[in-house]
């Protein structure tokens, strides 16, 4: 047996055990092709079923039709909020962005940066971030309308997506993709960096409706055009092929091990309400979002002190709960529980949390 | 034991055996961390180790001085093919490209898209790219001088680089970097795709000289401006770190098991005098490239009929010799011999092409 902790890190997060176990037990010789997995041709049948399996497994998971199309890109978020606008843009339609914090922030000046006109029309800047806004203004003829699902910094999250009959709904959703049901149809396009909730760091999930294509202008550089990708089923060039190949799977293990998304959804809920319910049942410890938008996916919170703070994670870590600390911008202490944090590894976390309250209340 | 072939895949590639038995004795447990190498953060401790000592590694393998900078980026060569041009242009002045075929070739067509006032120096085109022009014009006053070291596609490679004494050299090395000892002085860039002779696809080595970053313009994406990795050491946003731990623990199996790079570039020689020896003694296999510009990297030959290939092929994978077929737009054969292949494969290579020639010849 291997020594493993609880681990809360924001991303590169926590992999549910058997995938892992997997990888390993077929590293030096995947599928009897005497080579590894990350020795094989891209271009070879035992790739060519890796990718294959994991758009197919990404199509069912997220019930997506025939209009989709799934992309293996690489560069995390941080390239998509580039591609976006130099991809998407309509004319001198407006860019409308909803600005939730860090990653919407980034996006927004991005977009700016390339000189296109940015709206933003909704902010949650006036409260740190700490929620979600309410109410979404759709402008049905903007060219796209951008959110970010989870804000992994704040700890908030979308619980329902704005509906917007014409205007595409573009997310990037890096924390919780797979995390539940949604609707995909209003979306024109979504992003998610593979590490927090659905795989290793180096692959970029892209989900893109079909009518978005039509959009790419021509003279873009090749590597910097989603129709490169959709054409050539994320071949053009070499992939990111062990990253792909651990995220499908993830997905694998989410269908076959966990149900599909309806009941990793119902898991998820029911760590998100075991954590929240045991913050709000006392008051050592302070949750940082406001309960209506709290994220299922990171829970932020303070301590009375930064030097409790400092003691807890030093305590939680030699407890074998590890990346429990916030973001270096915000401070405090956060626990990521994405889909591969089991409920028992939240209630080990809840426990310790419990004694060092007793002990420094 | 694994069952294991000598694969001869031209990228994604061999790796060192005891590389991916270390990966895989650590998979689960990264140095008592409790969890995988895929799962720490990227801005732990352990990774910053990682990150330190692959750049560490490649600084002294390549002997570079305090002048240049090590970068992990991703996209692979076919991502710098657009973004050398987009950093390193110099106003109106000319970049000179040396086309020898598919991947230089593709690197002029990104530079053209971008408008760039692009000017071919030298080529081989006039005799399908099966040779290295053997003097390149140098106009010291062109904004750089790219290169392609080695072609995978024709089994070419340059025997020595140019000498500009003020224009920047600029080269992609993603097929032959540390197979060979070279003079870095005149590079003002060189960039690497991993998955060939460094590690797993998913990390392109970037190695970029000072001066060069002055010439970013401002105005760029966050993402596609060199002056972000080097300014935040390739940590700006999370980087596919799987992929550079592979890539390090190949760097110092090639400095500590190999003896470094000296003693890599005599067994690499030795192996080439082995097979292209083999291929001048016969006639009936038929080495593609002009003697004078072989690669020690890619051996491309044909045999006297497509379907004696096709046998060739098949045999040759029943014989556990893998990945020998020519890349699919100039057909024919083609063994990959980069550094994690030992001389074994190449004799036993040989071996089974003396058997299947005495039997089909």
């Amino acid at each position: 047996m291997s020594y493993r902790i609880f681990n809360f890190n924001p991303g590169p997060a926590m992999l549910p055990l058997s995938v892992l176990k997997q990888v390993q037990e077929e590293l030096l010789d995947y599928k009897g092709s005497g080579m590894s997995i990350m020795e094989v041709s891209h271009r070879s049948k035992w790739f060519e079923d890796v990718l294959q399996d994991a758009i197919a497994r990404t199509k069912r998971l997220l019930g997506l039709d025939d209009r989709f199309r799934v992309l293996f890109m690489q560069g995390g978020a941080s390239m998509q909020f580039c591609l976006v606008p130099m991809n998407l843009a309509l004319g001198d339609k407006p860019l409308d962005y909803v600005d939730t914090g860090t990653w919407s922030t980034k996006a927004i000046k991005e977009a700016k940066i390339q000189g296109k006109k940015v709206r933003v029309v909704a902010s949650s800047e006036d409260r740190e971030y700490t929620y979600i806004p309410e109410s979404i203004p759709i402008d049905e003829d903007a060219a796209f309308l951008h959110i970010t699902s989870n804000n992994t910094i704040r700890g908030t999250q979308f619980r329902e997506f704005p509906r917007p009959k014409k205007v595409p709904l573009i997310s990037d959703m890096s924390s919780d993709i797979f995390s539940r049901r949604f609707d995909p149809a209003p979306f024109g396009l979504i992003y998610a960096g593979a590490q927090k909730n659905a795989g290793p760091a180096g692959v970029t999930l892209v989900i893109v409706r079909e009518d978005m294509l039509e959009r790419v202008p021509a003279g873009l550089p090749t590597m910097l055009k989603y129709t490169t990708y959709a054409e050539k089923n994320s071949l053009y060039n070499t992939p990111p092929s062990f990253a792909i190949y651990v995220t499908g799977l993830v997905l694998r293990w989410l269908e076959e091990e966990m149900g599909g998304l309806e009941h990793m959804e119902k898991t998820n809920r029911e760590k998100a309400e075991l954590i929240y319910g045991y913050l709000d049942s006392q008051d050592f410890y302070r949750g940082t979002a406001e309960p209506a938008s709290r994220s299922w996916m990171n829970v932020t919170f303070r301590l009375p002190s930064e030097e409790l703070e400092k003691a807890f994670l030093e305590q939680a870590q030699q407890n074998g709960l590890g990346g429990l600390k916030g973001h270096r911008s915000v401070g405090g202490c956060r626990a990521s529980i994405y889909n591969a944090m089991p409920i028992e590894g939240v209630q080990a976390l809840i426990e310790f949390m419990k004694d060092f309250a007793s002990k420094n209340g």
